[in-house]
């Protein structure tokens, strides 16, 4: 890709900085919420499948050390983004060049503490248009929800967590792929949804769900992104925990 | 069932009184929440499923004049309450006694306009227990999700709404119910969290879904059930809006 067709982007307030595409697909806040979102620790293997330039992975090697990051990514330019982000900022995220619906040999034969996705938000059954159509392009508009899913399941260790941000109008369908296989062996659900405003309907959730658990899902109360009473257009006014995450590298962490 | 087996409980303020069995299943909040939640007006048609001793139906009668109301019960004690119960408050509700899973032939020739439904709390294929076991034997304990929501779709109207009250950790269940059959062509699904405390997660959760409809799914914020900072076993102290839903009949609309 083309120098000029680039832009550089501060993340967590400046400790990592991402290239990526001017026009297409570009990672905003969800990647960032998603590695918010996860609780790893040192040694811990960590897969991220779509990983795009590698923002999700980056900002989670950003947070806590000692991970061992691979992220799979089908579109050769981000892949090779994703590898020079890594680069670039001194983190040790692998990139591998593959589709999930398909998983390259090396990585089917490993096991995971956690899988991370952000999966592209498109549905063509329901005839759904994604914000921007680049993004189908770069994270698989042919690949289906639950083809996600099962990817994720068979990756994950025992006992180990697949993390998921995902668009609040797919909940339906994330959840629905979620309980359709149960070779999957995905519980112990929880759903935090992300609301704009205080009484307004949530615009994303973070979901969390682990292998082998049993637990009965959980629905929690949510998490505000924006203060109340803010003018319109005064869209970077974040809540103190959302700015502590966004900036400071802060965790949201599920609750226990 | 002898009478000294039946209370006779007050619901919305004392509108009206419901007679029901001392022990097993008994109406609680659930039913009445439910028949909040539905937007009806003279004329309409309306089922419920498993309608035990016909509390929702009976609340919506109370609160909405000119309905025409089905109640369809397996259990032949409880099927003979809710017409006792009709009866005694002098709403026009009728009760059919049969199985959801094998609906009666007269009911499978009509379409309503709305189908209510609280169906019980059991999933066997989870291992998980019911909170009270006369809940599975009143309302159906072998009869799985998606056969409630195969029976509610099939007797909608196009343009009608299904109604549903469950338990929030039951929400994957009936996404994926509804998700799962593409001919129940039920869509506009809209989700209500019902949270017990600020910040605590969903206890219930109401469910509205559009025979036919093609909007995108919606998470609400939520409706809070008790206010901020009560004291433990202070639990008939509602928020306003919940409380003047119990006491006053008010109705609890979905947001538009």
């Amino acid at each position: 890709m083309n120098e000029a067709d680039l832009t550089r982007d501060d993340f967590l307030g400046g400790r990592i900085t991402l290239a990526q595409p001017r026009r297409g697909y570009r990672a905003g806040i969800d990647p960032v919420l998603l590695a918010a979102s996860v609780t790893a620790r040192d040694g811990q293997a960590v897969l991220e499948l779509g990983c795009g330039v590698g923002a999700a992975a980056l900002c989670l090697a950003a947070r806590v050390p000692g991970l061992s990051l691979t992220g799979l990514e089908r579109d050769p330019s981000y892949a090779g983004l994703a590898r020079r982000n890594a680069e670039a900022n001194k983190l040790p995220l692998k990139v591998v060049e593959g589709d999930l619906a398909n998983i390259p040999t090396d990585l089917r034969q490993r096991r995971f503490d956690l899988v991370l996705m952000n999966p592209p938000y498109y549905d063509r059954g329901r005839g759904s248009r994604a914000p921007n159509p680049m993004r189908e392009v770069a994270l698989g508009e042919e690949t289906p929800l639950s083809a996600w899913i099962v990817a994720a399941a068979r990756r994950l260790l025992p006992g180990g967590y697949l993390h998921v941000i995902q668009r609040a109008d797919r909940l339906g369908a994330l959840l629905a792929a979620l309980d359709a296989r149960a070779e999957n062996r995905l519980g112990s659900v929880q759903v935090m949804p992300l609301l704009p405003r205080p009484g307004r309907d949530a615009r994303l959730v973070l979901l969390r769900a682990r292998k082998e658990g049993r637990a009965p899902l959980r629905l929690h109360a949510g998490i505000l992104l924006h203060p109340e009473g803010e003018h319109p257009g005064d869209r970077e006014n974040y809540t103190k925990s959302i700015s502590s995450v966004l900036r400071d590298g802060a965790q949201l962490e599920f609750p226990r």
